[in-house]
């Protein structure tokens, strides 16, 4: 590819969607991070990595964020101490992608990237989903040994989390189709017809 | 293509979603409805062709509409009197949009035909949005001569309209990804992007 591309990737649970970006990533040459990216963020704060693990993709309100979110992106030594733990770990995590997105094409998942590096005209934002028959299964199948019955609770508490966090985080909808350049319903065309699509479109763009 | 496909699309006013279906259309070679389907179902009921523009994706609520579509749409001699106007011509056209499909491959713009025809397994339901600015300046140039606000105040009329008839008649979420298989921001890959994504999709799942 000639000019740089980074693919964000917002996903239902159960969607395919790490998979997807992941294969994307491989099938490109390029790096990808999704939970790469709290490894990343804790070893450039005092955070540990687990306090990341422990909030990822969480939102606790505080309504100091929105208002010092300006001031602290454009500031690396402002003062974290108003915010909540929730808002201070999304900022490092900001300040991580816009480093990535800064040294070249990549594939990021969640994280609000897209919300993060839109502004940029080298950003692919797409969003993943996929039938809830198919995501059931999915979990089941692959992600964790669980019940049917505890794969759909699963699937109504995630994506409620992450719809919360990207939509407190962002100010968007997670879920809307205007969000993203581009939605696949994975049930559609399967996890190999995502990838491919992808490519081809991260190619086209790229030249 | 060796097998068929329905492709219906769905569009926010002025992101180019009528002309990207045009396009497909004549690029597949296959039929294109959009205001075609209000002639069909005028020409196959006694309504003038004049009340189904004048109605057309509108809604006025009825209660008997969801409690009667079952009985209707299995029943051609079913009694409507009971119904609302708009619910007759929505049920009209919902008849219409099944004919259409069982002729064979075709490009259906609005009108609820991706839920008409959700249980088929040649649909490709589609979503096409775009950048605010675009659409206000696709209006003001090639929709009609008006001014920037009264493009503006028609995104918001048409956007609202098309929403609440699609929302009422089908059960699903308009501007929701999830309802779609594929969604394309036409700001992003252009008009003719989008139109050789969707042939690429289209040739693909009917070999």
């Amino acid at each position: 590819m000639k000019k740089s591309i980074v693919i964000t990737i917002n996903r239902q649970y159960g969607s395919g969607g790490h998979l997807i970006g992941k294969k994307v990533a491989e099938k490109l040459g390029i790096p990808f991070y999704d939970k790469e990216l709290l490894t990343l963020a804790a070893s450039e704060s005092g955070f540990a990595k687990e306090t990341f693990e422990h909030n990822d993709e969480h939102v606790r309100l505080s309504t100091s964020y929105l208002s010092a979110i300006g001031v602290i992106l454009g500031s690396p030594t402002a003062n974290l101490v108003d915010l909540s733990l929730n808002d201070q770990l999304q900022m490092i995590q900001s300040k991580v992608i816009e480093e990535i997105a800064n040294k070249g094409s990549c594939v990021i998942v969640g994280r609000c990237a897209d919300y993060v590096l839109r502004d940029r005209e080298n950003l692919l934002s797409i969003y993943i989903h996929a039938d809830d028959e198919d995501r059931t299964l999915r979990i089941v199948n692959e992600y964790q040994a669980c019940s049917e019955e505890e794969a759909e609770a699963m699937i109504k508490k995630m994506d409620k989390q992450r719809s919360n966090y990207y939509n407190f985080y962002s100010n968007q909808k997670w879920n809307s189709a205007k969000t993203y350049d581009l939605t696949l319903n994975s049930s559609y065309f399967g996890i190999e017809g995502c990838v491919d699509l992808i490519c081809e479109v991260a190619k086209r763009k790229s030249v």
